[in-house]
């Protein structure tokens, strides 16, 4: 949640001149976002969105996200329309970094989503996958299992012990065991790879938009859905609500039925999933720099879902025709 | 800049519920305002930004700046005007504090302001005073010259050294001397007290809107004029642009012209202006929390401010009448 660079009217003006969005009328930073800066800029023809891609953002990865939003736009998925400038280019510069303009959704993410919400993110996220279909760029998902054990060097396995007894040895037993069972050759394709509630907006309890695909990727379609199990279906007590799995297992089989082999491999997806998130959080936790904007997200929060996922045996335990 | 308090959207439409605003389609935190949170609300109806005032504002003072906002708008200022409730309240509570709704103003604030700008903001300033006469609260400026002294105290004289080495005995000097030589009886009214340039909004050229009244107060109306002559017409070298200064009196007479009381007064209370400012960024600077999320401003920039000043001897040296 921040801005981190600074855009005076003058240069917004000059960077607005080269599209046809009319004259600029004001324009606000908004806290969204944790790895760039954006600003909600209203010009006489409405409303967009404005990011400028920070220093995390690979250059090179900016092809992919701003293509992967029009394809999935174009093929009637609710997500940001990059909108291309007078020389029909849709990435440009504005203060020194790369900047994009999208069109503005309405909506709002959900706090404690229910099991509607569930029901509804489960059904988008399928929508997704089967969008993503034909998207010729591809993305390597940098944080997929291989990218795990790296990371967890870059915490340290006494750094993590010291956050709390036992945490180092946890991660340890489960890297070996993921690195032994994480499934191959089950349906790859598009994934968002960061769905979590405050990317997903609803107006009411019908989902509107899906934003944020700065994480998106190619791997393995369920392990999305995985990822999704573990963002909106815990309480937070660290609790699995087995009603919201069910929902959002539903909603997703309604558009995208998950094969014999997917089913199988959840319970150890959402482990992999878990893990991936208690890794990076560890890694931010235990390297926050002095005078930072951003506070971390509570990689314990992951470490008890982690925990959680131990104990699973099947799809069932999820909701999965339950 | 930021979000202190966060508002869920259950939170915030229950809260609307109670205005005749139309259904909540969006909401963002915006980077605006250092004292309190601020979020740009959508609904059926339009836009209006809604602010949560946090633990620097005393609640006390509220009724002195809604009432403020509404008595100056409706005079015809552009000033944001406070919503009210369907109980005619325009004070509300809201995610534990005092929070009000108020109307968006389109326009934005520029970060290099130039002659033509200044002279606007000067008509705009005396209409701001001659709009707050007849407005029956009053408010002390604590942040006036009897406040200085505590402020040093609290800044702490070696300390104040340590920044830069003379600045403790500079400051120190112009305490006395202030003390001595501050200007009593002069016209007194409403004053804003912060009219920087990020709390003027501008479309091109033409003023659009004074916002943030939350300093504003009553006290000597000159002194006003001489917190924007710090504000707006220095450059970034700390030169004094006298064309500025110029145009900003000028602006400022052909609404409400000075006395010779007041014109006479203009170094002295431009040279206490600098110190209130180097003032309460000092003890900002010297007292930055750990972990927090805003920066301070540079109290330097007024030591360089206050050092042009006492150079200065006549309203002529800030373009009045040359």
């Amino acid at each position: 949640m921040a801005v981190y660079t600074d855009v005076s009217a003058e240069q917004l003006a000059e960077f607005l001149s080269g599209y046809s969005l009319g004259e600029l009328l004001s324009y606000k930073g908004i806290a969204e976002g944790v790895e760039n800066s954006n600003y909600l800029v209203h010009t006489t023809s409405g409303y967009v969105l404005l990011t400028l891609f920070e220093k995390r953002v690979k250059a090179s990865d900016l092809p992919f996200f701003i293509g992967l939003m029009e394809h999935l736009a174009t093929r009637g998925l609710n997500c940001p329309l990059p909108v291309k400038n007078r020389s029909g280019e849709a990435l440009g510069t504005l203060a020194g970094r790369p900047a994009v303009v999208v069109t503005f959704l309405e909506g709002m993410s959900m706090r404690r989503p229910t099991a509607a919400h569930c029901e509804a993110l489960g059904e988008a996220l399928a929508q997704l996958h089967n969008a993503g279909e034909g998207f010729s760029i591809t993305r390597v998902n940098a944080l997929s299992m291989p990218g795990w054990r790296p990371l967890y060097d870059m915490a340290g396995h006494e750094r993590a012990n010291t956050l709390r007894a036992g945490l180092g040895d946890t991660v340890a037993f489960e890297l070996d065991h993921l690195e032994k069972e994480w499934p191959r050759n089950l349906p790859a394709g598009v994934i968002h790879a960061d769905l979590f509630p405050d990317n997903v907006f609803f107006l009411g309890d019908k989902l509107s938009g899906l934003i944020d695909f700065y994480f998106a990727c190619n791997d393995m379609l369920a392990y999305d859905v995985a990822i999704c199990l573990n963002a909106w279906c815990f309480e937070t007590d660290a609790s699995f609500n087995v009603t919201k799995g069910r929902a959002l297992l539903q909603g997703y089989q309604s558009v995208r039925p998950l094969s014999a082999a997917e089913q199988e491999a959840l319970p150890i997806l959402a482990r992999g999933a878990a893990l991936r998130f208690l890794l990076t959080r560890l890694v931010d936790w235990l390297n926050v720099p002095p005078g930072a904007l951003v506070r971390p997200h509570d990689p314990l929060e992951y470490f008890r879902k982690l925990r959680h996922h131990q104990r699973a045996t099947t799809a069932r335990d999820y909701g999965l025709g339950a």
